[in-house]
């Protein structure tokens, strides 16, 4: 299994001999079992998948490399279906603590809903494990909205980020030792009642504060950049005159703003100020939101003569200032519920005839 | 004297009305004495001050409120100036105290060269005065190049952005009570001992978490923008391919980068790296460069021919990124003297005929 290559989408053969792909072929690989399927005709034993090469084939339909966590979909994704495929009975506990050896947060994308990543008390780390608070039934009035704001890679890798912060930032050791547990506490009780404004607050300081210890780093990290200014005192400006939090924002290892609306009456309000400050740049509406296209006729906006007659926020003094081409498009989604087996064939990446990536 | 305005230039007549201003001007009339001039005809009783009113003119040739301290020099000039006129004898550290009380780090603007502005015990902040550590001879090697990113006035002001961090961010705290008292130290050790590396160290770390503690307030505040973000980077890269610090940068409550050379060949190499990145943008090279002029030349700078045949830096990876206009302008500077007594008569801004503002 050493020699295969992930194809992303029809587009690139990549090498996995990077160290974070073999810790996780390597760990799944042990956990491997006897497979059999009387109707395909299929019997490995554990012993054989060794001998055996697999095609893996990944499709992705977040910008990669921009900081939204593209790797820990991948890397969680890659995990859960070699283990499906390899019949290995390992809980989602144990799958999540060999997806986070390829990218830390892939432990938490091996769940849906909510989920938490337990620091663990072990050297080793094999304790440092993610778990559901709640699935993605549980709130799910929801709304996020994603805005993409580069899709150029980043600088900074967030691994090699972190590492350097964790070396260098004076502030990081007080954050993760004095600030991040309390909010922790606080967050799951936010989840646990559903208590939006709670969980706005916690969620735009945290992000801040991330950034912040970024920031500290030397040489300093900058993951975000002037749109990404532009979004949070837009948001800002919206809670402050509102005076509870409409809308909360968080920020990854990139600039791209990840928006959580409490209902899509916000998500809707939110869609028109964005859409005052940052109008499409090419005219193009529909290909301008991604996923859940609804949103924008929840929002007015059913063409460019609609996105062209927005009146300014009330509470922007700024009233003339559009952003046009500052956001490259949006993506408006709802909870997820975590890796799942397509069973239909028009779905899989991989041909089941030639075993090949479809399309190559 | 409360009637007074104050004349920037000949452009704009301001009230001087505001706490801060009458802070200022309260505490210096109670210093005020009697004043006696026998060439000139003048004697005034210090009980006179409270029915004199003055002209007082003032003309910066720094952008004002653009996070450079402007409001620093500024206060320090009035206070320095207002006690020449009314003959007050209270040392430098009494009027540190009182500059203090128009904008907090006018406290060190009394001085020139390297100066410490002691935090005191007091609640009423009274002991909380500037001393100066070395005069501006110390170190007089040092070359300070500032890069004017933005001249538009900044959406948060410093005085009431330092609050909102002081009443909001969880770091600030930790910053201020752990990590600030070592540095000063250190810092003090630096300069008395002309050490630039650990100068250099200090500087970039401190001004990175000043602004990482401004990004952890609520709302956050944002002083840096992409442009600061580019300099930070030429400058980090620099510095990590030579191995040891080449050159300094700090940010104040602004964009624009106060960057720090050991001396005019690191100086006139820095600006060789600005220079092919930020070109000037209508091919005036003589106006982009405010101050000591004559860095263009140590930089072979000497026509917009030279700055176009500037090759890219060895040490940046992308080499065709220019960033034509996102620099309004660079100055070029050294340690200051402080506040002095102009004596000559074409650089009195006020008329000593008329009492007015010269151009009014």
């Amino acid at each position: 299994m050493s020699e295969v290559g992930i194809w992303f989408g029809i587009e690139q053969e990549i090498s996995l001999s990077g160290g974070r792909f073999q810790n996780c072929l390597r760990e799944i690989r042990n956990c491997a079992r006897d497979v059999e399927d009387e109707k395909k005709g299929i019997r490995i034993n554990k012993e054989d998948w060794e001998k055996l090469h697999v095609h893996i084939a990944s499709y992705n339909n977040f910008p990669t490399a921009a900081g939204l966590a593209s790797s820990a979909a991948g890397f969680a994704c890659l995990v859960f279906t070699l283990g499906k495929v390899m019949n290995v009975k390992e809980d989602y506990g144990e799958l999540s603590s060999i997806a986070r050896q390829g990218s830390g947060s892939a432990c938490r994308s091996i769940y849906g809903g909510f989920v938490k990543w337990c620091m663990g008390k072990n050297n080793d780390g094999s304790d440092s494990i993610a778990v559901q608070l709640a699935d993605e039934a549980h709130w799910n009035d929801l709304v996020i909205i994603i805005a993409v704001v580069s899709s150029k890679q980043k600088e900074t890798s967030s691994t090699s980020g972190m590492r350097d912060s964790v070396e260098t930032s004076p502030l990081l050791q007080y954050r993760a030792q004095t600030i991040v547990p309390n909010r922790v506490l606080k967050m799951e009780e936010a989840i646990k009642s559903r208590n939006f404004e709670s969980f706005a607050r916690l969620t735009c300081a945290d992000s801040n504060q991330f950034h912040a210890v970024c920031m500290d780093t030397s040489p300093p990290i900058f993951y975000m950049n002037d749109t990404s200014h532009r979004i949070i005192s837009l948001v800002e400006k919206w809670n402050q005159s509102e005076g509870t939090p409409q809308v909360a924002y968080t920020f990854d290892a990139g600039p791209n703003a990840v928006l959580i609306a409490p209902n899509r009456k916000n998500a809707a309000l939110l869609l028109q100020k964005l859409l005052y400050c940052f109008p499409p740049q090419d005219h193009d509406l529909s290909s301008y939101m991604v996923g859940d296209k609804s949103i924008l006729s929840d929002a007015g906006l059913n063409s460019m003569e609609d996105v062209e007659a927005l009146q300014a926020p009330a509470e922007m003094k700024t009233s003339n200032r559009k952003f046009k081409g500052d956001v490259s498009y949006f993506i408006c989604s709802r909870l997820g519920a975590g890796p799942k087996v397509v069973t239909e064939e028009t779905q899989a990446l991989i041909d089941s005839v030639t075993g090949l990536p479809k399309g190559v």
